[in-house]
């Protein structure tokens, strides 16, 4: 007879873990170590606490020190693109000017052009763009060789995986060492080529990778996959903390976003404290040597808000709900077509081919060709005579020629972006979407601002001070604006991203601007369909995962669904079910579980693993005499001494019951709040149906277009049709 | 037969909402709202979404301006004590001088001595503390007063209370109109008498007043619980916002104290930006005229700290546990023996002797007579030889007699608070604590800052930069570890604290020693019992309401506490039961419901008011021959030719069944993430027992004194009694 909380079986990849499973393991584990007395019971259950902090802390550290030299590698592979450094190859522009004074000219750093004494302008143009193509090309293709040959996973953003693996998905190849060490290489690689991609979401990635490297010596946490999972949010939380320089943001995007805090308030906190750390840690590095945490300083913004502004801004709101849903809708089509076509198969050829479009389209715009992360620090700033002209955004007398370049930027972003995320390398989309929306709002930002120096006395700005060297309109907010639009319209985040806006800007007075620009794009982007970038890609790629929408069942019930009792397979438990019975049942059906009943009465619901688990030591014992005992699942009182082999503990602790006449509704919004695997519906005790999680996954995401990879996610793909046996 | 979403009874003051109803009841109407066609429907949903939006604007309006109204009502009162001002009655000391140039001496502010012209020193310090003392007096004994005439439920911060009605408890007449208006005007009078309380929690309770207040016009909320709790929600977090100026802390403390968004990221959604809205509106009045949200600014701190100060810190933790946890035991022991001796008839005079001896106290010493917030602001300070000495707290020659001074003020005041949070007047815990943390965090700054300045060559200070004029120990950082400390024994919260602190520093590298602090006190605070102050409070006064505490069972199983199914009343489903006979059991048990059988299985469950609503019309209908009508629970399906009332649609759509060998652990957590009322325990469809929400919080708060008072809710605590099955 198998002990209660005896060996648990593994979960196979591709499937779906039991959360009440994993905390009653849990439960068990923690009661076992308070139960011991003295100085051993102190000891374990205080190395057991610090075992947990030392895993949050260095996964911390880890991710804050990885985000830190992937900001220096990717600076020194972005220069090396320009040029050298005289002083010594391994040094980036910034630290290889960094010991002349301010007004001197700096030699040691040598464009190519300089290094090889190329005289005529002609050549140095040639030889430039050539060596800027050429390592553009060659960074995202070795980024692509390498994804494709180590480690399949971690091509694109993650964080579509990381939510389906956060709510319980198995998916353990996803977190590898490989992955890790093959998705920050690539990812340094890939942003440093200049194809429209961002690092923010990769880090993520690698933090949770980080998190599961650290975490697997331990037994607490290699045994418990849900513990596992609440270790997974602080890294992920760190993750972003580290990407934005937020780490309240971190916090608050684990909570939007991943929605795995709502249980208990331990996991929070163990969150916050690993984004603290993380960020002290980037702070301590201090890569770019601005000891300033935020990416994207906003300076210069006049203190007040005039209330005309609310126009601009509501424009900036709706175009960025608008220009968000295209960018999916986009970004979608051009999956389903790469996945449709011959492209498929040559994905490395696709990332050279694209990155030498890419290369040629951006070398002839300046906006382009700079590095993103450059572009929207510049864009967020107010012009300051004194600091440089940025690229001629600060030229007052080219308003007209910067509005056109910045919304011919926006556009191709759109487009290139569209297709690079979902190619064979480590991409973003934060921080594309990011400069689309900077550039489009820097550009309604100049023309306020034109259309206020031209007009200063019309009554449209008679809010501003009459002083007209005093700045009333910030082109640089206005960038802001766009940029929050922008990523509402594409993420569908509110919360998180208005707390991470915030902590760029730091200013209260205008969160209220940057939330309501947030909240339009996102009502305008839901007009549109409701599900953010990372929802269609979770749906295109099946995983398991029941996105947080309000579902209506306009007044149907739960019975259309459901798979009626009849065509369920279920264990008999009349009293002569034999051993052998079983196991042949067992082999005949892939099903991931069984209902047990006697007559229609439900008697309970047994798991393939455990029902295995308990079956086979007693056919392998005797494998004669063995397989032809009976065995019943009910508690009856002489059931030992009649021989019969009592397997009533193999039946699940907790099962929920229902009547087969509640709303559909509140059946998905069960499956939404408390993980359940699967609802049996009886009525008077009789069984009436089953309905499992695949089925609610595949009524929700059944209009999606489905993109699973035969070679990868085939298997993941199998047992997923395994587990639901409503479908077979 | 009662239509399936038909009138939903009206929940008695006193009972638990059932949240799957409401909820289904919502979906119902938003159905019916999205199932109108044209420009009707439309018009229906936008105004739908324009009322929440309206009411949660409102509220965060509403609350930024009457905590603004009330801190200049508060100021004016409290200086009231010293004297008055010669330019006009109504204007407090600042706005008085307002008009003063720097340095010199403001001469409109006369001191009650120079309004009546004493001269002699002795008759000066005479009349001054009499009117002190007089109108400290009156202004405890009016606000008594008017919380024991016209609202009782405005006494004491209110905490416990939201988070019970947040929970699901039934409470309306403490959000009445008039609870808002004595709470406020109270907590006005209350705070300017001096007495060791702050403002903060009740403002939390004036912000659901107003939020219950705005939203009673509109249907949507009247009708529905649960919405109505949403709203409330969003409230409290305003009401944090205000109370601290600290927008983000307020969403985090909804988060982790209220515990009520882990569904629904539009609640969150919500709440930021009510709480955005309030802080925004705050800033607008500006009472302060400082034009900065934050109460207490942090200035003057140095850039870093060093490792060594860890150990005064970790110091001021541990007190900071260990005096908390006395606080929470002093103040509980305070209350029960108030309610037991014959002080609880007298609470008006309680409320004057103790304020009078509380004024008298205070006079002696200037940290004590000075108001508390004044007392924060001027300890959260560094040393600034152009501003002031802050009450010779900033003389570098007496720092012993300082630390003595701060150390008596902080001892007076855990005394004083652990008797006062708890009288018949409005009062919040969270400043007297935070000075209480302020002063002794401050006394250990200035001692370490004065062992720096005895042996600024010591080894341990060798981290300090050599010069001895830049400061390297900052006192006034001190002060907020010390208040941190204070604040995470007492109310055992721990991210929101940290955020609230945060904001009011702003210095991202100070964040970590807070952190350190508020999870070490927290700790050490644990160690004597896991319940903050409001967890105390609320099972004091045993609302219903279940502590997100990790509840251990030992290995038991629930059968030890359920109520097994040979003691439930149930009603039988046999084929005979008439309408009179279930009158008559619906008359003999004042049991919230009863589970429905047909032998020994479970039909379902039929709450007391559904199958009241059900029987009473048909009851009334026909006197005579209704009475003899049979009725089933069961679908029969000829039921209705036989003239039997088919009352299938009276029980729950939704019921948990579960086994009864399961462990007690995972039932009572069940009960913490589900919000549930009950659970039925059942094997192979036959009824094995009942448990109850009042099971589960009797089990969890046995241990603790209670304090159900007679007069005011004992009517509540008969309802309790009455809806727990298994205690009769």
């Amino acid at each position: 007879m198998p002990h209660r909380t005896g060996q648990r079986p593994a979960y196979p990849e591709g499937s779906t873990i039991d959360w009440l499973r994993e905390e009653a393991a849990e439960r068990e584990r923690q009661r076992r170590l308070h139960a011991q007395r003295g100085l051993r019971g102190l000891w374990g259950v205080i190395l057991d606490s610090a075992i947990m902090w030392f895993v949050a802390v260095a996964t911390g550290v880890g991710i804050g020190l990885a985000g830190a030299w992937l900001d220096i590698l990717v600076k020194w592979l972005g220069d090396l693109r320009e040029g050298r450094c005289a002083h010594g190859f391994f040094y980036n522009q910034v630290t290889c000017c960094s010991g002349v004074d301010p007004g001197e000219l700096c030699t040691e750093w040598q464009t190519w052009s300089e290094t090889l004494h190329v005289r005529s302008i002609f050549g140095q143009s040639l030889l430039q763009s050539f060596v800027y193509m050429t390592l553009a090309i060659a960074f995202a293709g070795s980024a692509a060789l390498l994804v494709k040959t180590y480690a399949p996973y971690a091509f694109h953003t993650g964080i579509p995986e990381i939510k389906a693996i956060l709510s319980g998905y198995v998916l353990d190849s996803f977190l590898s060492p490989w992955t890790l060490l093959i998705k920050a290489l690539g990812l340094a690689l890939s942003v440093a080529s200049g194809l429209s991609l961002g690092k923010e979401g990769p880090l993520v990635h690698v933090s949770c990778c980080m998190a599961y490297l650290f975490s697997k010596p331990f037994h607490q946490f290699r045994a418990n996959e849900a513990q596992k999972r609440k270790l997974l949010t602080a890294a992920a939380v760190a993750g972003v903390s580290v990407a934005f320089g937020s780490p309240l943001g971190g916090v608050l995007f684990g909570l939007e976003e991943l929605d795995l805090f709502s249980d208990e308030s331990d996991v929070m906190w163990r969150g916050f404290v690993t984004s603290v750390i993380a960020a002290v840690s980037l702070q301590y590095v201090d890569p770019f040597g601005t000891s300033k945490l935020v990416l994207f300083e906003v300076t210069g913004v006049a203190d007040t808000w005039r209330a005309f502004e609310l126009v601009p801004w509501l424009f900036l709101a709706v175009i960025g709900g608008l220009l968000g849903s295209l960018l999916i809708k986009l970004n979608a089509a051009a999956a389903v077509y790469r996945h449709n076509s011959v492209i498929r198969d040559w994905p490395i050829l696709e990332v050279v081919g694209f990155t030498a479009l890419t290369a040629a389209v951006s070398y002839l715009v300046v906006f382009l060709r700079v590095q993103s992360s450059e572009l929207v620090a510049n864009l967020f700033q107010e012009c300051d005579p004194t600091k440089g002209d940025y690229h001629g955004l600060c030229n007052p007398t080219a308003i007209w020629a910067n509005v056109f370049l910045l919304i011919l930027t926006a556009v191709t972003k759109v487009a290139l972006t569209a297709w690079t995320f979902g190619m064979m390398v480590p991409a973003g989309i934060f921080l594309p979407t990011i400069a689309i929306g900077a550039c489009l709002g820097r550009a309604v930002g100049l023309l306020t601002q034109g259309l206020h120096r031209t007009y200063p006395k019309s009554w449209i700005f008679s809010s501003c001070p009459p002083d007209p060297t005093v700045r009333c309109v910030s082109p640089g907010f206005y960038a802001v604006i766009g940029a929050s639009a922008m990523l509402g319209g594409v993420t569908r985040m509110t919360i998180s991203l208005v707390v991470i806006l915030f902590e760029l800007t730091g200013a209260l007075s205008h969160v209220l601007p940057i939330m309501i620009s947030v909240m339009v794009a996102k009502w305008v982007g839901d007009a549109f369909g409701k599900d953010g970038i990372y929802s269609i890609w979770i749906a295109m790629r099946q995983y398991p995962w029941l996105p947080p929408v309000d579902f209506r069942d306009r007044g149907e019930t739960v019975a259309r669904v459901m798979k009626p009792a009849g065509d369920l397979v279920v264990v008999r438990d009349e009293g002569q079910c034999t051993l052998r019975e079983l196991d042949t049942l067992l082999k005949a059906h892939a099903f991931r579980g069984f209902p047990v009943v006697c007559g229609e009465h439900l008697v309970g619901y047994a798991t393939r693993e455990k029902l295995e688990a308990a079956i086979e030591p007693l056919l392998e014992e005797d494998a004669a005499s063995g397989a032809q005992r009976s065995c019943t699942f009910g508690a009856q009182p002489n059931a030992a001494d009649a021989g019969i082999v009592n397997l009533a503990l193999v039946l699940e602790e907790a099962i929920l019951q229902l009547r087969k006449d509640v709303p559909l509704e509140l059946v998905v919004s069960m499956f939404q709040k408390l993980n359940l695997r699967h609802i049996l519906f009886t009525h008077e005790g009789k069984l009436t149906g089953l309905i499992t999680k695949t089925d609610i996954v595949w009524l929700l995401t059944a209009h999606f277009p489905s993109l699973v990879e035969r070679n990868i996610l085939q298997a993941a793909m199998y047992i997923l049709l395994l587990s639901s046996p409503g479908l077979t």
